[in-house]
């Protein structure tokens, strides 16, 4: 199997707070950063999509677990995988990785939005079609 | 039994992103903020726990759960309450209210860490104290 | 003469860095805050000014002076003067204060751009209407 | 005379708002990641630096021309330059452009401070030493 898409995030000292460490709700932050990578990497761009489709890609529920804390100067490897692409929503499994260490690991479904009414939209076909092959089902086999 | 404890936060364009909604980052800002004042209206300031125990709250796990949209110049209603303290541990459980709607809730658990040590510590015990009265298990008697 | 515009603003995690302060960028983040509420309370809410005038604020131009550093829990002041009010554009002159110091300061001119076309557009009448009452001279007879 | 230093900087969700447009203030986060990197091409990392000199590099004063909008998904460069190296401070010179087009450009100071005591102190040997070879005068032979 390949490897699991990823992306380089440098830690800045806008990410940091007084506490000495990353801020969490900037570990939320990466984390897009990452899902949007892996779309474009499959050719798709969300302004794109928002004019030919009228789509935008709303976060409906987010799980995250603090392992450890990021610092400064720190240069992390932020990773995306699809674990379920449903008929109006998509799963993703992600992990912030500083070396072999995993710091910090999300459970993300995204609900697919019209972007005048902001209600719930079908995935469009296209979306599907191109993201089907890099669906990656857990270790375990189950969804998350 | 006595009102929840909430915060009132206005939003501006600072909270908002391009899809004309509140960036979903941005609701655990608000839930901190919460946190905060719910602490700090039993005596509890932070900056005052940590120079005194050492202690700092770090976020060891967030489940957010996003129902509707907030937009610019909404005024929202932001809750606190403790729902388990632990030895080592505080639960929490928030909302994010537009009027009557709920537009975001969210299970938020704490860990008290060491701040040079950044490892667990023991909840001081003037925390604790402080925080008993405003134990809130939920309706159903669990602890979320 | 009346007293200056000032809003509260409570410094939160979110707001500092780990240099142990709050970081730079954070404060043109408060002072748009009293911008707004300053236009607020002259009756200007901007989604409104938008939606039936479609007309956006831009900032043009920024000058600050950070002058000393706010940190975790400080209970700011932020201030906002209307210095000069042009045919498209709007000149702010504001502080963040802590007590009595002064920790930053800044000059801030406001365009009115369309938000379809994002070109400049005069600032609508019931603006300048709204706003000339609060227009406040620099104490040296200048604009700033 | 060698290119000007730039870092590529791509626009995602958290940097926009309901304007349409990236938000004023993360211009500067973006200016302060090239300053970051910058420093890091010459061998300089802020962290050890605080950790074997104190020292903290604290913004003194920063004017921003905010002259086109970038919006979501524009990769942009963002250029650092050091026009004058001082005693207790160092001015840089920055644009932020898509393509050909400068979208922001900005002036900022940068003072020395001692991390503990939050007072200015001069800039440490080390830095000038490695900084001195890249500062650049402006092309009318001005520092700005």
């Amino acid at each position: 199997m390949t490897d699991v898409f990823s992306i380089p995030v440098r830690i800045y000292y806008e990410d940091t707070d007084t506490g000495g460490v990353v801020y969490y709700a900037n570990y939320l932050r990466f984390m897009e950063r990452a899902r949007t990578e892996l779309l474009r990497s499959r050719g798709l761009e969300q302004d794109v999509l928002r004019d030919e489709c009228g789509v935008l890609f709303a976060v409906r529920r987010a799980e995250v677990d603090y392992l450890k804390p990021a610092k400064l100067d720190d240069e992390l490897k932020v990773t995306a995988e699809i674990r379920r692409l449903g008929g109006a929503s998509i799963n993703f499994y992600q992990e912030v990785r500083l070396g072999e260490d995993v710091l910090c690991k999300g459970n993300i479904r995204i609900a697919c939005i019209h972007d005048e009414a902001l209600a719930p939209m079908a995935v469009p076909k296209r979306v599907t079609e191109l993201l089907q092959p890099v669906v990656r089902r857990a270790p375990d086999g189950g969804e998350q």
